[in-house]
């Protein structure tokens, strides 16, 4: 397979399994779909799919999916701790191998616009794929969440939709958009003291004054205070001087890492840059490591 | 390829490029054979080749690297700083993929019987291949070099070769073995005091003292105090381990690593080990990198 798209559409269901199945379901009927995780929080009421494929059947996993939640999952009685605004909440496509962000833009309004014809389900763009700046940070979409929007949507100009009707149906509306891989991982410290997870999240997150492209919340899991941080974009924000960061703050309050943890996936050259950071291999090359060697020697015909 | 080798001669030539050359096309006449790197040193008088391919191909490359390097080396008129006993002094196979070390090791003595019987070469079994503990260490075959050992291999009953004829001709001796990739690399320091590196260097190095699978030693490069560090097992000795004993021996000095480098490939797995390390990934597994986990997908059928 030369192209690959990863596609991380997060659903408005956590809690009946059946449903996340039937979901599941009508993604891997298209030929190809490589289903890597599913995640369900019955607090959040929300599920996260990923999964990869050929950018054409990516895009018709997405839509199946979309199109499978909009007849199973009604906005009017969804609740949940998470924000959300529609049955399929967000859609993130992702460039993977032999695709560009361009490439993934364009699937990305490709998709918006059919789930929006065929479906008439409202779409708005983000992320890279945004045409407003206002637009390329889903919060500011989800402003009021599916309840408030029903009635903006019709009423306020600013919230028009870049496809679909100016009306919430049942489904209410999807967020669609292509954007870098992200990373979530947590950071477990030496205390139960959750208030230290907050302030080195807060210290550390872009939204309170830190680093670009962190965001970060400290809460209390398994008895120890711990920051749990997504990273949007690890090229310009890499793990290592994040890690340093909380690292250093922690020591502000007398406290250390004990152990951190991945969720999900991430992309090797993530790792990789973490080792070259602490390594201090200033011309370090991709072409170093034998696997990329054998890779390219594998491409060649 | 289901099934990589890598292999790693080592030709006691590295003045005259026409004869580097001449080896080096001899081997990439075997159909499938990738070269992945030769380095020549002229101080050494030796150059070290590294390609890869499916076991069978790999043995025949190295059959006729070593067949070339007989016809065209004369150990009688060789010079050169380094160790040696042969025109092909040294013979590692290394598994890559689909292969084992008891895989390599066979490959290493039905290499090795080959090059006895058709060259009537003398060959040595090392490392993984060894058939004596006296012979694990490649420092030992080597004992008094291709002078010495013209005598003893005939008079010493201790220095009978694994196959082959008890005299050396004037392609001498050949070590052959497996091992697990090695990993070279430089560390500099902030300073042009070549004492500091070689202080350091005999800390950190098993045979005086230090961690187990490492070699190293201090020179002065570019103007810098520089520990040159070669690392035999990355999985029992990890690279993050080896870095921070420099850091805690350099400090003893009051001296500071400014900057580090790669010589030649390594595997990505060294590089994920080390930002494991560093990041605090107690449960980190090789299935969380996506690009693992495609490989998976593409294997199965």
């Amino acid at each position: 397979v030369q192209k690959i798209v990863e596609c991380v559409p997060n659903f408005s269901e956590g809690k009946r399994p059946e449903v996340v199945r039937e979901i599941r379901e009508a993604i891997e009927l298209v030929r190809g779909i490589q289903m890597l995780d599913v995640e369900s929080d019955a607090a959040h009421n929300r599920s996260v799919f990923t999964f990869v494929w050929e950018p054409e059947a990516a895009l018709e996993g997405a839509f199946q999916g979309i199109t499978r939640a909009a007849r199973l999952i009604d906005m009017n009685a969804h609740k949940g701790s998470h924000p959300r605004i529609g049955a399929t909440d967000v859609v993130p496509l992702v460039p993977v191998r032999g695709v560009s962000m361009p490439d993934c833009v364009a699937l990305a309004r490709r998709l918006g616009e059919r789930v929006s014809r065929e479906l008439a389900i409202p779409v708005y763009l983000y992320e890279e794929a945004a045409t407003r700046p206002d637009r390329v940070n889903l919060e500011n979409i989800r402003r009021g969440e599916y309840e408030e929007l029903k009635t903006a949507i019709t009423t306020d100009a600013e919230r028009k939709p870049d496809f679909g009707p100016l009306v919430l149906g049942s489904a209410g509306a999807t967020i669609i958009g292509a954007r870098a891989p992200l990373i979530a991982f947590n950071v477990y410290l030496n205390t139960n003291d959750v208030e230290i997870a907050r302030a080195i999240a807060t210290a550390i997150r872009h939204s309170s004054g830190g680093l670009a492209h962190v965001k970060a919340l400290g809460i209390l899991a398994e008895g120890r205070a711990q920051v749990s941080i997504n990273l949007t974009n690890y090229g310009r924000t890499p793990m290592a001087r994040v890690m340093e960061m909380i690292r250093r703050e922690a020591a502000r309050y007398g406290a250390v890492v004990t152990r951190s943890e991945l969720v999900g996936l991430l992309p090797a050259e993530a790792l990789t840059d973490v080792a070259a950071y602490y390594l201090q291999l200033d011309r370090f090359s991709p072409s170093q490591v034998l696997e990329n060697r054998l890779a390219e020697l594998e491409k060649a015909p």
